[in-house]
């Protein structure tokens, strides 16, 4: 067991793009990105799905129970309007909620754009599994993953996953020393 | 309908206000503010209620449901005092809560004064409307009034509402180019 | 009764600390740093207890209603471990939540390590007395007291407690000015 991959879930949250009506962009965006970053051998289960917040509730249990993924991405679905339920999906499946996450997010999005104030992305910890919001822009995807990405693996680390390990030229996973 | 005014509630929350003790300031502040900001022809409807949570849940409810503003804006009643109950009844009536909101008049305000951590102000959805919470002080209103207006108008279309335009040369709002 | 010290309760949660494994570094820590920025007489309340909510709420509770603390600072239980619970237990027994302090902690604690946005504490009201997660590592603890310190006083007035002066040369608390 402890050689095998690591698994990460990526889920697209988007009526659109589960409709075929629009291209997913944003779970390739989040794989491309962590491929980039990872240098320990991993895993992707994808799936792309309508903004209805009992299919989220489901998809995101079955990442982190059944499929054992230590680490879910979500992407799309974190904005005002009536249809963005991903974070309300997120906190309903969640034991623990990381207010960091989202507050770092939009620290660094509010660099580029003002409307980064209406983004709700959260994160928090289900189990042994650390889920993310990102948004659904995939030029904003890659600031908010490298944002938070450094903070990753000592989080999984700390609920008991796999001991995930960054290409240092990429991005380097902090871990606190022992006290 | 379409050129009629857009329509913004402007709630002042203070027992001294409401019961003629103290002049109110607040609501006439962002009267103000929002008359220099804003291009688009609308109408104020304001209020001063005093700090219980019925009263203002209802008096939000009213202005966002039966008198259609897109946008209501509150002062006053957002400090850990036990008569401050504004965020309780922002929340109570809201769908979303925007945490980016008061996580940026936090950190605006906080270049001024370190008791701006003790400001709970939040926003939030209700149906087709916005209500941000704004401090009491009328010093403090400006500079968080002007640190999320810019995402505000982009809000309001992402939520239904009507399309607001502003001067330029005081403030740009942000529409971000579809993909 | 003016002239009595006021009373600072510091509680060290700890599952190790509290069984006699690990030394209580924390509470020790905040108790130094208290003695430095406090220039009114106080008397601190320690005590060392378990990762457990029931009894981290007790404790709280017994702080704030019959020990009369107007203020109450942990150490520990901050993280995203399944153990840790502190913020739960703080949120439990508050009346209201005051998101800036968290917020201000984190980004303090940002500069330092990416791995701040993994520390979930809050601080609450509670009756008239305020209650303060701080981080469970020595190192943290100065920082995130520092950093949020110079609103404490302003906010123990605005619930009824009493008045608390600082050293200046250490930290200057923040009074605004009356209207």
């Amino acid at each position: 067991m402890e050689s095998s991959p690591a698994r990460i879930g990526i889920v697209t949250v988007s009526d659109r793009a589960s409709s075929g009506v629009y291209q997913d962009l944003g779970g390739p965006a989040i794989r491309k990105a962590l491929e980039k970053i990872l240098a320990t051998p991993w895993q992707a289960l994808s799936c792309v799905i309508p903004d209805e917040q009992p299919v989220i509730e489901e998809t995101l249990k079955d990442l982190c129970d059944t499929q054992g993924c230590c680490l879910v991405v979500t992407t799309g679905g974190t904005g005002p309007a009536p249809r963005d339920i991903t974070p309300e999906a997120t906190e309903a499946v969640c034991d623990k909620i990381l207010d960091g996450f989202g507050e770092q997010m939009r620290a660094v999005s509010l660099k580029v754009v003002p409307t980064a104030i209406l983004s709700r992305q959260i994160a928090g910890i289900r189990g042994k599994s650390l889920i993310i919001n990102l948004p659904g822009k995939p030029s904003s995807i890659n600031d908010c993953l490298h944002a938070v990405f450094p903070a990753v693996p000592y989080c999984i680390d700390l609920i008991g996953g796999p001991y995930l390990e960054t290409h240092p030229e990429v991005l380097t996973a902090f871990r606190p020393k022992k006290q």
